[in-house]
């Protein structure tokens, strides 16, 4: 039997034009046809799915890999930071954006950025006091001050597939769009948090350092936002004005996609946070260029989009079960079992704890602050699937680790690399174990006649009919009107600032960078 | 001014998140969008087309990073030949395979092969015996009997794109067909024998050494036909039987395009021609696989690949422009302008007689073979554009030349670097020069008024009604069924070998591996 390295020389000695990268992309390729194909097999199933699937597959793999090459070849089942964060993760967080259910989203927004921001913040904060505090108690020391923040950003990043691959956007359209929404800007929050604290000019010690972290943290999401916004209009416009009409779809294709990703790595290239520009520009591209292309166009979008998402995310879960079988990774940590079972045991605590600070009580305040809107209302049933949805670790994690840990794929110490390991074995468990829990789980605490009644009591749109300042009527009409307007955003913030917001948008941005037919409400105005 | 290398250090320690592949990306990224919208926007012009304007932009391009890096830097400018291979052609020969008008292509598929296959052979010896007599005169001497070999195989690819960007498939059929047909095979054939050319285990001299490359020739040819085929059936057979329904677009696009890569890099895998291999299974997933999935998938398949493959070309083009100022190509060759000159004069005349030698004695072959076919007579106006469509050279020869004269991506010696250079040339000057002659070449051998003849002498379709030998008939039926066909495939072999795949096909392989609804013609025999 011929090990891995041989085939490898092999097939790039006979003939030069073999290239090393073939093997590795064919195995790849291969399994991944092979998880497409299991994956939709056991959709069934009450228990397994997709991405939990797509990982004991990895693990498979990868010790297939291990056995053929006689436990010395490791590269192919590495996890590679740069490919995941260049590559595979700018069309997932895309493809949310381009989904995203606007109105849902827009609606809950508040709720959505507290859960996301507010809450990673805090369950960061947990993380990284718990962990100074337990750590030392399972007898590992070593760490830094600056080392257990950046553990506390890194045990924040929630994964929420597995979840959403449960919950559906139309049976229960506010606990998806929550789950769905934290999911999001959680990810640009982690990873944002995590660029403010490794900033090498600040010590992390005293208050004013902290500050600055909020500080940096905001400048970032606040910069990665406007620069998202911009390059998704910019899209628009162009294809608005360069009409490219019906027989050139490759083109406009060609142009969301090159455009959206060219967002990314111009936030990548100043150091902004490529996630949360992604994000937006999706957002903004279905809003606005996705009206001006054809409708060949639209459909081809729409997929190609979510396929290529679906490939990335299958091809991130297979590698995560393929790095558990790293050898070099496992040799270069030395720490005895029960200091690694003790680790992943409190940082799993942690985690859980963490998120239930936030969860229940913002939950109760958005429950409050919405006490008239019974649609909005979070029951507890509800609070304990969000709390769950968010236990997952997945992929952000591990590359947010390889990031603060490694240096070019190698741990330095054997601080580190035991980190880098326990870190894996508790993605690989929520992963696993917890998202296996999630589909009986949704199933029991959301049992499928209240899915209908939820989705029932949905069709009933409660429509604000607030009228824009128009300067064709007279100021004593548009005083009225400020002042009911001013009342509505008093007693109801969110929903007005919403309605304010599609007004707005109906008549300046629209006309300019396209977009669907004017809104109910606008033909009200108008008429 | 910054220097390009100032900004890759500044933006990867300013972070450590931030790659080093970051900015090379933004920048071609950047460039693609650009030349998107300037090849649109030239599309009405005279002499100018999308790969003329891609090409000169990436000299405008490159001519700003060498001022930008002060004349160092050329990383980012030298043309990648594992890219090429791995990432960019495989997309390009996949969606040919895919939207080839099968109907045409296997009407004309006898011309075809004789051009692609007999003609790149008898193209590749005259250039390599052209090339041994001529370039010794303009004092260019050191090659090896192989090499001279290896420059035949190199420059008898050709590169089509820029006369199908002018021809229209609806208004010129046939000359669309043989044009787009020939550049395939003949893609294919030039790749298979550089690789046959370059088996260490044979000497070129001898007459059996040139029996041996025919023989590995027809090896290659064969094994990667069966694989494509075989990749194409398979994925055709698992999407008729795991239908994955209306809502798993996603999955399905994601397996067609998975499948079809994996079949280009077995094939690599198996040192055999991807480009063949991924060009037939285009070719039967848009027959079999196309018709199993549901309407979405079809448009989305459709132009995803076409998506896919203009963006694969575009930036081949920008790439061969950029490539053209890599500073150390030109620094390594001391060869005197004279020789360099007598060396591009000479190929470019050898390429012009060596595709004057097969397209002229091949037509007329072909039509005094069709004598009685109107439909697929090749008029001399035509042939002079076969002729012409076949004078570009591409990407594929500066891949192949990359492949034979440098070793990762260094030209050894000044010989090698020499030609590599001069290959640039030849390859820049027949983009430009030529490719910006052939929209007013062909506006002038084919006006508009005759496109619009040969295309109403189209609708014209001569139907054969041979049936096929049937179990339910009687012996005699059979027999004289057996005996027509017989008789009509001595006196139309193509046609009647065109007829009985048809046949064989509605009732053996649709059935199982899925397809259009029955043709006409089987409905003939089933009444």
């Amino acid at each position: 039997m011929e090990s891995y390295d041989d085939l490898i020389i092999k097939s790039s000695v006979r003939f030069r034009s073999s290239y090393p990268l073939v093997v590795p992309i064919s195995v790849i390729v291969a399994v991944l046809c092979l998880c497409i194909l299991i994956g939709h097999l056991v959709k069934k199933s009450r228990w397994l799915n997709e991405s939990t699937v797509t990982v004991l597959i990895g693990c498979a793999i990868g010790t297939i890999i291990l056995f053929w090459s006689k436990g010395t070849n490791s590269h192919i089942l590495r996890f590679n930071e740069e490919l995941f964060f260049i590559y595979l993760l700018p069309p997932i967080i895309f493809n949310a954006g381009f989904k995203v259910k606007k109105k849902q989203f827009f609606r809950n927004f508040s709720t959505i950025v507290l859960f996301g921001v507010f809450g990673c913040f805090l369950s960061s904060g947990i993380i990284a006091a718990g962990s100074w505090l337990l750590l030392p108690l399972v007898g590992f020391t070593g760490l830094k001050t600056r080392e257990y923040f950046a553990l506390g950003a890194i045990f924040s990043s929630t994964d929420t597939v597995s979840t959403l691959q449960v919950l559906n956007a139309n049976e229960t359209p506010l606990l998806y769009s929550l789950v769905f929404g934290e999911g999001v800007v959680n990810d640009a929050t982690s990873v944002v948090l995590l660029k403010a604290i490794q900033r090498p000019d600040i010590s992390i010690a005293d208050f004013k350092s902290v500050a600055q972290i909020f500080a940096d943290f905001f400048y970032l999401f606040s910069m990665s936002t406007v620069l998202g916004v911009f390059v998704g209009l910019l899209t628009a416009y162009a294809l608005k004005k360069i009409y490219f009409a019906e027989h050139s779809t490759d083109r406009e294709i060609a142009l969301l996609v090159l455009m959206s990703y060219l967002s990314y790595m111009l936030a990548e290239l100043l150091n902004l946070s490529g996630i949360l520009t992604v994000f937006l520009c999706g957002i903004i591209m279905s809003h606005y260029a996705y009206h001006n292309v054809s409708d060949h166009s639209k459909v081809t979008a729409r997929h190609a989009s979510a396929t290529m998402s679906f490939i990335a995310e299958t091809f991130i879960f297979l590698y995560l079960g393929m790095d558990v079988l790293d050898i070099e990774k496992w040799n270069q940590s030395n720490s005895s079992f029960g200091t690694s079972l003790g680790i992943q045991i409190a940082i799993i605590l942690l985690i859980c704890l963490g998120r239930a600070a936030f969860v229940f009580p913002i939950s109760a305040l958005t429950n409050y602050m919405n006490k008239n809107y019974e649609r909005t209302h979070i029951t507890f049933k509800s609070q304990i699937i969000i709390w769950w949805a968010g236990l997952m670790r997945g992929a952000v994690t591990i590359a947010l680790a390889f990031n603060q840990f490694t240096y070019k794929g190698e741990a330095g110490d054997f601080v580190h690399a035991t980190l880098m390991k326990d870190t894996l074995i508790i993605v690989l468990f929520t992963t696993v174990v917890l998202g296996s829990i999630t589909k009986p789980l949704v199933r029991l605490l959301v049992p499928h006649h209240e899915l209908n009644n939820e989705s029932q009591q949905n069709t009933y749109i409660e429509e604000l009919n607030l009228p824009l300042i128009s300067l064709k009527d007279s100021t004593s009409t548009n005083m009225l009107r400020a002042k009911n307007s001013l009342t509505m955003l008093i007693k109801r913030p969110i929903y007005t600032i919403h309605d304010f917001w599609r007004r707005f948008d109906d008549t300046y941005m629209r006309p300019v960078f396209g977009g669907p037919p004017l809104s109910g409400n606008s033909l009200i105005i108008l008429s």
